[in-house]
Order: C-alpha cells, then structure tokens, then sequence
C-alpha cells in the first residue's frame, strides 16, 4: 500500500504569477507554438493553458536546443523571467518573457500540422477550419473564443447561485419534445423509441415547484434542417425559471442584472482575451429599452422599404433594424421585444389579459439577433389544460408535465439563452461554428 | 418604448438573511408544506428556494387566514421575526419563526397530494417517488440530496477553475462511441444514424491540445441493459483532463485535493441539508490509501471465502470488503485500485512498461463503490494506432480523434466522477434514482 497525497502543488503557474516572477528563475511547460529563427538564435513561443509565453533562446547551447525543436513539441522549459513590453496581443502576459536556460523535449508530434497556426487570423475556409477543429482550435484566437463563451457561463452560473437559485440536471432524452413534437431527433432506447430534448421546459418548471428558482446550462438538442450561420443543431442553452413573479417583466429585470454581472465579469477576468478579440464591450446597462412586437414593427416600417405592420414575428433583417435603431436612438445596443402573438409562442405561455391575442413573452436582441427568447408560463392547471387543447394537443400526452400544475404551482416565468449565439454576437463573429467547440449542423457530425 | 431596469432587488431573502430579521417584520413568499391546526392557531410552514420556515397564524384575523388555507399553495406572508428553538431539522432557519400579520393566496393547486410531504420520511415505494417526482422531491429530504449534487458539481468546476482548466461543452450527437462502440443509443440524424456519447473522452483528449486542462459537467449516456441499484442510463459526468503529468499519480493527487475542497465546500455551504439527511461527513483526506488490483485481491482474498487473484477486475462484493478493509486498518474511507489488466481498460489508456500487461489507470473506491475512473491515456501516435490494430479496432474509424496524436499532445491523463454516485455513497442513499432528479432505466422513459 503507498499513500497519495494531495497534489494542489502540480497546478502550472498562471500568467499572473508568471508575471509576478520578473527576474526569478521559473520552469514551466508548454506546446512550441512558434519559432522565429534568427542570426543570434530564436525567439519561440509556448503555448500554455492560459496564453502565449515569449521565450528567448541564445547564446552558448542555443544550437542544440534549436537544432531539433519544432512546432507542437510538448516542451519544459527553465529559465530567468526578464521584464519585457511586447506588443503582440496574442503573448499573455506580455511584459515577461523567459530567457531560457534549459529546455526539455517531452513529446513530439508525429506529422507537421498543415495549418499555420503563427498567422495571425488563420488562413482557413470555415470547412476546413472544422474539418481540422482538434488543431484550428490551438490558435490563439480560437481559443480566445472559447474561452469568452467560458466567461459567460460562468458569470450565468454565478449571478444566479448568488441569486438563490439552485442548479439542476434534467434529462436529455424524454417521451416527447418541449415545443409539442416538431423539429426533434428520434433515439432508439432499448425497445422504445425516444427522443433528444429540444430544452429542459418542461424539468425546469417542475423544478419551480421544487426550489422555487432553478437553472440548467447544458446542451439541447434542435433537427431543424436549416443550413444557416445562425444555426447549428446542438448546442448550450442556459436556462433558469423563477417562482413568485408578477409578470414577464420580473424575468426581464433578473436578466438586465445577470448580463451587468457577466459583462463586468468578461471585463475583469477575460481581458487578454478580449483585447486579442478586439471585443468593443456593450456598456453594462443600466436598464435596456423594451417595445411591444407592433411597436418594434412600426418603428422598422418606419425606417426601411418594408411594412412590417402584422407580421406575427420579426423576420432577420427587421432584428437588425430595431438594434441599429436601439443604439442610435436610445444608446443601447439591448433591446426587449414582447407581447408576441399567442400562435407564435409555445402552448405553456402566459397569455396578457390587457392586450388579447398576445403573451407575456419577450426576445431580448443583441446586435442584430435574438440571443434570448423568455416569458411568463402559465401555472394554472386549468388553464392550461383548456390552451393545449385549443393548441390541438391531448393533455394526456402531458400527465408527467401536468402534475407539476395539479399540485400546485407559484405564478412563474424564465428564459433560454444560446450560449454560441451571445457569445458570436459579442465577438462580432458571423457564424455561431466559431463560437461552438465542435459544431453539429444539417451536414456535420465530425469531428 | 419603456425601459427595463436591472432588478437583483427582486431575489427573495436567503434563510441566513432571514435568520438575521429578527425583532423585523419582514414579506416573504413560499409553498404552505405542512399546516398543523391547535386550538389557538395554526403552525404554518412555508417551503422556501432554499429552505423551510415556521409561520405562526394565531390571534385576531387567524380564523379568516386558515379557513381556505391549504398545502400546496403559494402564498406571500407578511409578519414579525421572532428569535425560536425549532428542532425540527427540515426548517432552516430553525432559530426564528414568523409571527403572521397578513397572509395572500397567489395560487391554489388544482388537486390534493396524493403525498404526505409533512412526514418525517416519505413514504413511498421507489416506483411510486420516480413516477410522482414533480410531487415527491418537495419533501425536504429528497430536495437535500440534490442540493448536495449541486455542492459537489460546484465544488468540482470550482476548485478545476481555481486551477487553471477551461471548460469545454463537448457534442453529445457523435459518429462513434468513445469506448469502442458497444452500450451506445443510436440517434436518427437527419438520413444518417448517429450515437450519444458515452463520454466526453475524446474531446477531453482533443481539448488538452488545445488548452492543456479542460473540464465539462454535462451528461452521459450508456445503453447498459443493467437494472441494478448503481446503474442510469443517463447520468451527470465529472470530467477532467490535464497535460504534462508524469504518470496516473498526478491525476490521482489532483483528483485528492479536489475531494478535500468539495467536502469542504458543503461543509461551509450546506450544512442544512447534510444535518437534515443526518450525512456522517467523511475527514477531507489529506492523502487516500493506493493499491494495485494484484494487492487488492491479495487482501480481499484473506478477508473472505473466495481467492479473487488472478481476476481481471473488481466485483461489487470485492470492493465493499476493500473499503471496509481501508476504513478499519488505514483509517480512510477512500481508497485507489491502480494497474488494471491492458484488456479491461479502453485502448486509449497507457500501458506501464514497470508491470507488462497492466496499465496506468485506476479507479477511486468509496464507502464501497467505485466512484471513480481514471488514468493516463496515450499521447503517442504510432503507439495508440498500434494498440488499436491490437484491440481489432481499425485506425480509420478514428482519424478525427487521431488528429490530436498525430499534430502533438503532451502527456496526459483525467477522469470521470459519476456525480450521482457519488452524492449516493456520501448520502449513505443504497439506489443511486434517488439522487438523480429524473432517471432513466431500462424501464423508466418519464416523468
């Protein structure tokens, strides 16, 4: 019998501490990322689990250390830590860099890697870029992406812990799909046939009557055969839903906070990341303007060639118009959409007794596309029984769901966030593939 | 237009802060839970986001408030905070209780429990509790044991976080299953067939590539036909992966320190719902006893009836004897089995070259149960296509994987903690359906 200790000592250096180390000897590993060669010997770059590391060899041994180094070697290097100013925004942190006075080979890669990784934006059609995902991602600005969809989850996670919420895990495959069947992957399931949930609804509303405000960040699952940038057909949905709310409003208001408290968080956490973006940061707002769905329309028929007056839904091109018009206008580059008509929004949402034909639902748009879709629910058993039914569905269907409604339910509302989608909207990034690890879409299901 | 405001003030006040009211009149909202009528009153108790308060209707106007009271209700409560002794350990906090100057009715539930959610303990076969579950995990002892899997998910992404892993959201939606293709659900894609992962080991791999620590909390999907007591056919995994480790020992060092930060997270953090389920907290190891599968069988053949050597694993009865021997003669109830035989481990794990035919791999045993399994993988590329070829497996199938080796990994290892076993064995709870919100089995598809 031997004992294993606790081994917290094996963590790497972090950046910050790697900059705290200005003129001590430091070891630490990496994968070669770059080597620039020069006349006196070469400047090589690390990459390490938090960012670039400039590293200077030269001088007496500098030929042997070079001689049979190559890109994507998994190297431990040893050498004195130098104040520096280096302007490359990649290199985290930049007033460092290590004057290497040993460095060891620990792995080595088995073919060259087809991509240049030191470019700086890599020079790939996005088929390529996916095709060769385990490898594009090593480039720092993908990783970058990553790492700011990293931000956002947490900052979800923590705002609403903080908030009292409680987080759960619902199932991915279920009898039925959420929306009322459509747009749903079949999964053979021993003798059975099931199928991917489209979104934790159903769970997370069960879940009010069980902790009153509970939250989910995990993957949904969407067959729509749209091949589009917008588009892919998994992805991370961060969802919670809150008990003892007035109206839709009060969701509204939680995610006004939750997005201050992300922004303010990607600003202090993420800022190598988002100056290697180059990310223009949306003020945390204060407060974010909000318009009827007639109101939005009247304003973009106003602006374009189009009226859109009647629309049940806002098409792309009028999404993009109410934001431009939301920035110029009122100074904010958020802007609410509610009261969608009843037919548009699921058959668990709250209809608005004050304006009828419409739900106490709501977008919020983001630069030019929905990034969250939300509202109140009903958590009336009768009520709802009566709405599927006029939806055309059998509340048999729904015993599991409706239990949660028979025994009792708190007036309550809650949101879906797509985590690719914010996170592309805030990069000004076009195609949410950038922002998703390893996408799934229409075409794809490699790597 | 109208402008939404941020709205943090709108979270209800947490247990502690309510503690902290006393001698204040305070409003709150909750679900009545348990009405006990006496002769003077009622004692009200009202279940909370995060936990139960004691609500006292007595004196003038009491006859009104009780008259339509009833369980199941949401209701808003107004009243003074008085300092009590309560010891019933299902209210939290048990050191104030509300005096109730005026009480409204938001909502009324539709039906009367099937349930008696103010036992003790429910009452309940396990059939009846999973196929009421929107009803049954109200009572105050099955919301506790979530809310210990949520502190255990917590403290995971939190001390990963703290040292320098990224978190990834890998696809669930796959070409191929990651343990060689046996036990996976098959998935309709669009015209092709598709699997669900059986894990993200793949992707971790890939990911350490990419950012050299990763992690992901997200679930699992395993079409194992066992209808036992520790078996779901979809669970939460814990996983990691970590470059630049020397052996499986670092893995398991690291694996160590994170026990000791989760168990003291829930200490710190949830001592309400680990004093309810009455939780006998194990030590927070500050090393774990480790043996090799060859040892183990050596010391659980001296213990019992049957010789195990020579058996290429663990069985059930094999680890409960090796925990007990652990906690009786080295006083840890955690214990490591390293050295696995090369053809019970997955072909992705190293092989140690010191002990021909075993590998660096090891499983995590507590209170009886493996909790845990992990390892070193191969980093190599000639070697793990050559032990593929050796397990039959054709290298083609796996060239996305392979893009990893084949473009450079440093070594690295990880593992995978089932989070509802493992809140299962802390909880001392014997099936681990009690522990997850909604499973599924074999049989089981709904609620």
């Amino acid at each position: 019998m031997t004992r294993v200790p606790a081994g917290e000592s094996i963590a790497p250096l972090s950046s910050g501490e790697l900059a705290g180390k200005a003129g001590q000897t430091a070891t630490l590993s990496g994968m070669v990322m770059r080597i620039r060669r020069l006349s006196w010997g070469a400047f090589v770059i690390l990459r390490r689990h938090d960012g670039l590391v400039q590293c200077i060899v030269s001088g007496e041994g500098s030929d042997a250390i070079l001689e049979n180094l190559t890109e994507e070697q998994a190297v431990v290097v040893t050498g004195l830590v130098k104040e520096a100013a280096i302007k490359d925004p990649s290199i985290n942190p930049g007033n460092i860099e290590i004057q290497v006075e040993s460095l060891t080979v620990v792995s080595s890669p088995h073919s060259r890697s087809p991509v240049d990784l030191s470019k700086k934006v890599l020079d790939l059609h996005i088929d390529n870029n996916l095709d060769l995902r385990p490898l594009s991602l090593r480039h720092p600005v993908e990783r970058a992406r990553l790492r700011v969809a990293e931000g956002f989850c947490r900052g979800f996670r923590d705002f609403l812990h903080q908030n009292g919420f409680t987080e759960i895990h619902t199932p991915k495959i279920c009898l039925a799909g959420a929306e009322g069947g459509a747009n749903i992957f079949p999964v053979k399931y021993f003798e059975r046939t099931a199928f991917l949930a489209q979104s934790p609804q159903f769970y997370k509303q069960m879940g009010v009557g069980i902790f009153e405000r509970v939250f989910e960040t995990g993957p949904v699952f969407r067959a729509e055969p749209h091949q589009t940038s917008r588009h892919v057909n998994e992805y991370t949905s961060l969802d919670f839903e809150m008990g003892f709310i007035t109206d839709h409003t009060d969701v509204m208001k939680l995610e006004v906070e939750l997005l201050r408290h992300s922004l303010e968080l990607l600003r202090a956490e993420y800022s190598p990341e988002l100056s290697l973006l180059a990310v223009e940061m949306p003020e945390p707002p204060a407060e974010v303007p909000c318009v009827t769905l007639a109101e939005a329309h009247a304003i973009t028929g106003a602006m374009g060639e189009r009226d859109y007056s009647g629309e049940p839904d806002l098409d792309p091109e009028e999404e993009r118009l109410l934001c431009r018009y939301a920035a110029q206008e009122w100074g904010c580059e958020f802007v609410f959409v509610t009261h969608f008509p009843t037919e548009k929004r699921p058959f668990y949402t709250m209809e608005d007794p004050d304006a009828p034909g419409t739900t106490r639902s709501f977008d919020l748009l983001f630069r030019g596309l929905e990034i969250t879709t939300g509202g109140q629910r009903i958590h009336v058993y009768d009520m709802q029984v009566e709405k599927m039914i006029r939806f055309g569905l059998n509340p048999d269907d729904f015993s599991d769901y409706l239990q949660a409604h028979q025994y009792g339910l708190p007036p309550h509302g809650g949101l879906a966030i797509g985590l690719e989608r914010l996170t592309a909207r805030l990069l000004g990034v076009e195609n949410i593939r950038y922002t998703t690890m390893f996408p799934r879409d229409v075409k794809r299901l490699t790597p």
